[in-house]
């Protein structure tokens, strides 16, 4: 548990990296950025929580999060060109990180005592929903309706855990494999450009 | 009661269509198209329970209301050119719809023990939000600032409900009565083309 | 505390003005404006009381609330083009209403029990979120993004409160005080048009 601890505090830490990144080409100042780092390391989690009743909202609770987030901020302040040109480790993070808090999210919401169904919704709404706020926010239309494959990969792996769960498999092997199916449905999406058909 | 129920989740159904619909004109994924049908079916109601502390909410309570919207978005899959040809049952369905949910958000506002004015506010709430939120993640000015006679329709009806309700009206012919309100202005004003005066 | 409510009430107000007039270069009809008024007005505090999970939200609880939002709306439909040439007026009684509503904010998170920082944000999002919502709903990079000093005004203001309270300074002189700050920071900016530095 000492580990999965840590690695929440760490894909905080990248979100917040990602949102105060997210409005480089739009005019900001240095606090909009950081209100956007901010915005999107609590948005997924905390819509999850009001959604689901479930008080205090974690960040709330353990102020870890808190500066688990500023820290995030403060470095895309001091390192913001450096951050920018790491392209790749920067989606190998981010990729890392939905697939985790999805399967937190799952857990959390089966923990709530709402039906797997749910939960498979919760747990992707705890990955993606940080972004979509922060997209709308930007006023862009969210990249989660015009990419490639990113909140599907969510949904399967969350759908992957759900099975596993009720076939009985220990809970830290799940974890690991759902996980790695949503890793890997994103990576090989963004590495074949794979995209789900449009309605026309 | 029975009869509620099935209309609650009928038009739960129909929203779930309209938000799947929405993005039409959009770059847009399959993915994109149910997880809109989803937020603009559970939006209105979402954010009155949680402005009121109504928890579960009632999508979470109830499974029906998650499989109700998923064939919403699977008829939005399979009958996609023929569902978008139908835009006068399309309309008639919509408006029954906000008709229905209105009332039911002021009922449930009033169970919770808020006073009327307050109420009046959730009805309407309950109705538009859903397609508020679609269209603000879509990036477009919500149609209720630029379109025809909507949320007014709703607020005019839930209005027509209070009165009703402290005169003493029985419940079936007040809600039947002031649906019947919001259908009628909100067709008058398609038909006619009426709308609000604006502030210039 | 008399006169603080009045204050109370008086502030959401003019968020209801700010809020009305917000749309004035798009197209809208009059429900539409006072739509974003209502919207404005309780959106900063309704937002932290629910991520506080603080039951039933201010307006909800107090209907005096809903008739100061109610007068505000009327106001901007009557005074129209009397408001709008008052930009100087409005601007000045904008300020103290974030002055006033920071530190109201601030105040109400640590009687909930949070944490210090936790109780800056909430006063920050008390004050600045209701423009937030408004601008997204327009569909407008929110000002705060792009503007002079504004939520950092009041994110200053409310850490100045923090310190000055576990100083152990008396609650009057401190709401004042702290609330002079974040007046101050936003009329210097607005005056010497200041900005934060961008990330380039």
């Amino acid at each position: 548990m000492a580990l999965q601890y840590i690695f929440e505090l760490l894909g905080t830490y990248f979100f917040a990296i990602s949102g105060a990144l997210a409005l480089e080409n739009k005019e900001q100042d240095m606090f909009g950025a950081a209100f956007m780092g901010f915005i999107t390391a609590i948005g997924g989690g905390s819509l999850r929580d009001i959604l689901l009743g479930s008080y205090p909202l974690v960040w709330i609770g353990d102020i870890n999060f808190f500066y688990a987030i500023l820290a995030g901020i403060l470095t895309s302040f001091v390192a913001w060109n450096f951050v920018r040109k790491l392209k790749r480790t920067f989606l190998l993070f981010d990729t890392v990180g939905i697939g985790f808090f999805t399967i937190l999210g799952v857990e959390k919401a089966l923990r709530m005592g709402v039906r797997p169904e749910i939960a498979a919704i919760m747990g992707m709404f705890t990955a993606v929903m940080g972004g979509v706020i922060r997209d709308t926010l930007s006023n862009e239309v969210p990249v989660l309706f015009r990419k490639e494959i990113y909140a599907t990969a969510c949904l399967s792996g969350a759908i992957v855990y759900l099975l596993l769960y009720y076939f009985g498999l220990e809970r830290e092997w799940n974890l690991l494999i759902s996980s790695s199916v949503i890793i890997t449905i994103r990576l090989l999406a963004v590495r074949y450009k794979l995209s789900l058909p449009t309605l026309r």
